[in-house]
């Protein structure tokens, strides 16, 4: 497959969304925005790195590369609307064996109605996905982790630790219960987009994916709002058959596993309804998880039945 | 290093575009655009493909990457104003080393008012820079390729074939005139953003850069216009010192050489003294080169002293 035949197996038959003025197919693409705000950020994921072909097939790492960016701007409370791609694509990978790599992409961005608008393809020994992502918010609604206030009440969508226990199933010889179950939540996880549009009406909401776990990004919300976030063990959701992995493992997961790409954030107590109700239109489980408090010497703490412990960020680092 | 500091030290001390309204340090970056078009592109280079350490230093390597993203948004006739970075980092390169490659960026960066608002560095086994790029064009003022008419001026900026000269010294043993100006070209190319730019005001123009060298170029928007394209040999403009080079490379150079990232274009005959002033207005050498022509049975002809020549994309293919 030559590089224009390549190019036309991937182009978009059609663009999906109407901002669209060119797509690909000059030097660049060009859009038209005029009433909301434009959100953008990039992301890529390097094989044996990030993911591997031992648990994932090519269609799932461009499904799991555009998710994580995904993710990005439902953290920011963007509605998706394009990405650009950049792929390292080593000698020994036939052009239809990327072309899976697009249609796990294009898989996800058609539930979205995102469009592909730019892309470059190089050779080099290591196969790698790079993703740029832009989004929109309504004028000024840009959701920023340095929102949260004393006082608001923390939730979290879906449940924690789903993606590792996934990991676990595929790397570790065993018999669990709804291994499907845990195997797509790593493999093909849902970023929470459509809730994040679905708070626009909502004042203020400080927001954060869990990519890294979701100790790191409570901290990160707590540092950059200057205060302390209290959350409750036992209230932190997990799935239905989440108890049949090893006990210390399901708290390290929970807690520090990321890449689940559900949301977490928090609201002033009078509009938690209001959050309520932007879950279930949207079909979001959703948890109230604990509360905002004044600074204290820790960022993060979590209640257990033997009182409050700090939660610290690095936990994700030590699993790694 | 840690990440954080990392971060720190490649974060802007202050961002200088007026419609960015986050940067780098949340989940995405978000800025607000009401009256101009948004021009975006994607752009990748890897050691040993696309650079060598031997011919270039990482400072050159960055600077390098963003002129060729720039160089898609002067295609286009945008103004540069964003971009977002994605590199993949072999262990064995420090910290310090990664700086010197967004010290490469951002020196260029900074001519052209840019902001870095996003970006992602991961561990893999070769160097690679990817670069998203954004930017803006008066509203229905992006330049296609498509836009090319019978009777069209062909015009080129600058000078062709300087890039592969300085890569040739670099890599070849003998003595020159003018070296540093031949390295420079090739290290450190000027985009045309300014001349782009300074476009706006003419009605219809078709633009594309020289990435892949000018047949390549005039090929694509031969193509993409439906139309023939002539240029005649004695008028390609070259560097003074050009002549000291084997007559066969001159040729393959200015031809099929590429990366020297000036751009080819084409105007109504009645426009070609504004194309003029504004390649004045912002000191950007132009030269009329040749004419657009009905559709022949080649896209691209060379008129030299025996006669017309065909001239294909391929050239480029067989000089790597």
């Amino acid at each position: 497959m030559d590089e224009f035949s390549f190019i036309d197996s991937i182009k978009q038959k059609y663009y999906r969304q109407p901002t669209l003025l060119r797509g690909v197919g000059d030097d660049a693409a060009v859009f038209r925005q005029q009433n909301r705000d434009i959100v953008t950020s990039v992301d890529t994921m390097v094989e044996n790195v990030h993911f591997s072909k031992h648990t994932m097939s090519l269609f799932h790492a461009g499904y799991r590369a555009l998710a994580a960016n995904i993710s990005d701007l439902a953290a920011m409370g963007a509605t998706p609307a394009f990405y650009l791609t950049s792929i390292v694509i080593p000698s020994d990978l036939k052009a239809e064996s990327v072309t899976r790599i697009f249609s796990g992409m294009d898989y996800l961005a058609s539930m979205y109605q995102m469009d592909l608008i730019g892309g470059d393809t190089v050779s080099g020994s290591e196969l790698s996905i790079s993703i740029t992502v832009i989004g929109y918010t309504d004028s000024g609604k840009a959701r920023y982790r340095s929102s949260a206030r004393e006082g608001d009440v923390i939730f979290v969508t879906g449940s924690l630790g789903d993606s590792q226990a996934g990991f676990h199933i595929l790397t570790n010889k065993g018999e669990y219960v709804e291994e499907d179950y845990f195997i797509r939540r790593h493999r093909m996880p849902s970023p929470r987009a459509e809730f994040a549009a679905e708070l626009q009406g909502v004042r203020r909401v400080s927001l954060n994916d869990i990519s890294d776990g979701l100790a790191s990004e409570l901290n990160e919300i707590a540092e950059a709002s200057q205060l302390t976030m209290v959350v409750k063990e036992t209230a932190l959701p997990v799935s239905t058959h989440y108890s049949q992995f090893p006990t210390q493992l399901q708290y390290k997961w929970k807690l520090y596993g990321g890449e689940d790409f559900e949301l977490v954030g928090t609201v002033a107590k009078e509009d938690w309804e209001s959050v309520r109700e932007a879950a279930e239109n949207t079909n979001t489980p959703i948890t109230r998880i604990g509360y905002v408090a004044r600074p204290q010497s820790s960022h993060v703490y979590l209640e257990t039945a033997n009182g409050k412990t700090p939660l610290y960020k690095e936990g994700y680092t030590h699993l790694k």
